[in-house]
C-alpha cells in the first residue's frame, strides 16, 4: 500500500529540502521509498540538526522493527554478488516479499562505489516499488559505517521490508560488523576450490551459514562440484556454531532460477531451525547488547584520543612502546593520568 | 650463574616478607628463581604498595627483555600439555637452554588449578634450577590475568630464560590474549581426527603455527596418521598467515624423545623463517602497541562502569536494549551523557 504524498511534499522532496521529522516517520511507516531514502540520508549526515532528526526517526521506528529476516551476503569482488541478489530478490518479490538491499563497504571512502555504487547493477531491484536498494554509507571509520547501516536496517524494517540483504566485500573486517547485525551469513565463492579462498580473509568461511559456489553453470559445473566437496570437508573441521546450525554448501547459478530457489529453501530451513531453538531471538538480543557496549567503547576512546595532551604525545609514546623503551602498561598509565587526572581521586 | 643470597635475605625470603624493590630486581637479573617468583607475586598483588614495586621492577627489567622465544601451547584438557612441556622442556635444558613455563587460565578463579595448579605435574621442570614453572595467575578478568602474564614474561626474559612456554586451555578466549604475547602457537590434539576438534573453539586451529597430534604411539599411530592427513587438508583451506609461515602438522609422543625433538626442529625452523623475513620483530612491536591500546581501553571502560550513575542504570538499560525498547545507540548516548557530561562541551 503506497503512501499518498501531497503536492507540497512532492515539491519539498523534489527540491531535496524535506527534513521534517513527522513527514519522514510517516513516510517510512507508509512504505514510501523516497522518504525512507531521505531518512537514511539523515542518519548518514554529520550535521547536528540531522542527527537529532535521525534519533527521533529511529525511536519512532524501533517499535516496528525486528520483523525482517536479515541476511549478510559476502564474497570477493567479481563473484557476482549483485547478480545473485538481483536474481534472488526478483524471485522473492514475485512470491510477494518486499526486499531491501543495503551495503557495507569500509573502503567506500577511498575506492568510491566498489560495491553497489552503481545501482544499475541491480537493474530490476533498484526500480521495483517493492524493493529498496541503498549503496554503502560513506564514513570515516568502519565502526561509523556499520552503525549507520544498522540504523538503516531499523528504518527498513519499519518500512515493512520482509527480507533485508546486507552486502559486503568479503575481504576485511566488515564481515565482523555485519555479523553483528544480521541473522545469518551467506558466502559466495567461485568454482575453483581452495585457491579462490585466498582472497577471503581468515574467519569468513567459519562465519558462513551458507556457502554458495556461484556461477556453477556451463563448463564450470565440474570444478564447482569439486569445490563443493572440498568445502564440505573443510566445514567439517569447524566446531559447531552457537546456533546449532550445520553450515550448508550449495551450487548455484544466477542463470538458473531453480538453483537460486534451492538456496532460498536452505535459508528458510535455517530460519525455521533458529526460530524453533530460540537462537534467533537470543542472537538479536546479544547483538543489541553488542552495539550498546561498542558505542560506549567507541565514544570513550574518541574522547580520550581527542584530548590535547594525548594528541600531543601519542606518536612519541607509540614509538617508545614499539621500540621497547617503555612498557605499554606504564605508557598507558602516563597518558591516562594526563587525560583523566581525576582517575586518581 | 646463581645469584648469591646472603643470610638476612634468606631469612626474609623464608618469612615471605621480602618486598624490597632493589633486592627483587637484583634477584631477577641474577637469575634467582625464588626472587623471580616473589616479583611475580608482586605483579599479581592487588595492594597499591605492591603495584608500585611491580612497576619499578618492570621498568628495570624491560631493557633486558625481548630475547626469549615465546611459544604458546594450547589444547583441550586431557591432551597431555603438561607431559608434552615436561618432555620438551627437559630435552631443551639438556641442550643448555633455560626454560620458563607460565599459564593463562581464565577459569582459574572458579575451577582452581585446572591447569598447572599442581606443579607436580611437571615433576622435573618444577625443581630444576634452569627452569621456572609458575601456575596461572588468578584474576577477576581474562584481561587482567593476561596482562599479569605478559608482565611475568618480561620478568622471565630479564631472568635470562631462553624459551618461555605459555600454556593455555584451548577452549576459550584465552588463546587470543596469549596470541598477543607469544611468537608462535602450538596446538596439541589427540588422535581421532575431526571429532576431538569439538572441544576446541573456533579460530584456534587457524591460529596455530604447529598442530601436533599428541600421544601418537602404540595402537593410536594409525588414527594419528589419519588425523594428520585430515588436518593438513583442512589447513590448506585457511588463507596464508601474515607471518608467511605455512602451519605444520606433526605426529608426536611424549614417550618418544625423537618425535619431540622433531617438533622442536619445526619450531626452530619457524624462528629462522620469521627472523629472516622480519616478522618476528614486526609482530612484537605490534603486540606492544596492542597492549598499549588494550590497557587504555580497559582503563577507560573501568572508569565508565564505576561511575555511580552508570552502576545505577546499567542493568535496566541493558534489559531495555535487549527487549528492543530503546536503541542501543540512544541508550549509550544517555549513559555517556551521565558519566561524561563534559563531552558536550
Amino acid at each position: 500500500m503506497a503512501y499518498q504524498i501531497n503536492a507540497s511534499w512532492k515539491k519539498k522532496i523534489a527540491t531535496g529540502k524535506l527534513y521534517d521529522t513527522n513527514t519522514l516517520i510517516d513516510g517510512i511507516l507508509q512504505r514510501n521509498n523516497t522518504l525512507l531514502a531521505q531518512s537514511i540520508t539523515c542518519i548518514e549526515s554529520k550535521k547536528e540538526v540531522d542527527k537529532k532528526i535521525a534519533n527521533a526517526i529511529l525511536n519512532a521506528c524501533l517499535p516496528y522493527s525486528g520483523n525482517a529476516k536479515k541476511i549478510g551476503i559476502t564474497g570477493a569482488p567479481g563473484v557476482g554478488k549483485s547478480t545473485f541478489i538481483e536474481t534472488l530478490g526478483t524471485m522473492l518479490i514475485k512470491s510477494g516479499y518486499r526486499i531491501a538491499v543495503l551495503a557495507i563497504d569500509p573502503s567506500s571512502q577511498t575506492s568510491y562505489g566498489s560495491i553497489l555504487g552503481d545501482k544499475t547493477r541491480m537493474a530490476q531491484l533498484s526500480v521495483h516499488p517493492n524493493s529498496f536498494v541503498r549503496p554503502s554509507a560513506a564514513g570515516d571509520t568502519l565502526g561509523g559505517v556499520a552503525r549507520k547501516t544498522r540504523e538503516a536496517i531499523v528504518l527498513c524494517e519499519a518500512a515493512g521490508f520482509d527480507i533485508i540483504f546486507v552486502e559486503t566485500v568479503g575481504v576485511g573486517q566488515s564481515e565482523i560488523a555485519v555479523h553483528s547485525m544480521v541473522d545469518c551469513f551467506l558466502l559466495l565463492l567461485l568454482p575453483g576450490a581452495g585457491d579462490d579462498l585466498q582472497g577471503i580473509k581468515r574467519g569468513i568461511v567459519e562465519m558462513a551459514d551458507f556457502v554458495c559456489i556461484h556461477k556453477a553453470d556451463g563448463e564450470r559445473v565440474a570444478s564447482a562440484k569439486e569445490a563443493k566437496q572440498s568445502y564440505q570437508n573443510a566445514l567439517h573441521y569447524f566446531p559447531p556454531k552457537s546456533s546449532g546450525w550445520q553450515p550448508k554448501v550449495t551450487l548455484c547459478s544466477s542463470m538458473q532460477d531453480d538453483s537460486i530457489a534451492a538456496v532460498w529453501g536452505t535459508i528458510e530451513n535455517y530460519f525455521e531451525f533458529v526460530t524453533r531453538n530460540g537462537f534467533l531471538v537470543q542472537n538479536r538480543q546479544q547483538q543489541a547488547l553488542y552495539w550498546l557496549e561498542q558505542t560506549i567503547e567507541q565514544a570513550l576512546k574518541a574522547k580520550f584520543f581527542q584530548h590535547p595532551a594525548v594528541i600531543e604525545r601519542w606518536s612519541n609514546t607509540k614509538n617508545a612502546v614499539m621500540q621497547g623503551e617503555i612498557s605499554p602498561f606504564e605508557a598507558a598509565a602516563h597518558l591516562l593520568e594526563l587525560a583523566l587526572p581525576s582517575s586518581t581521586d
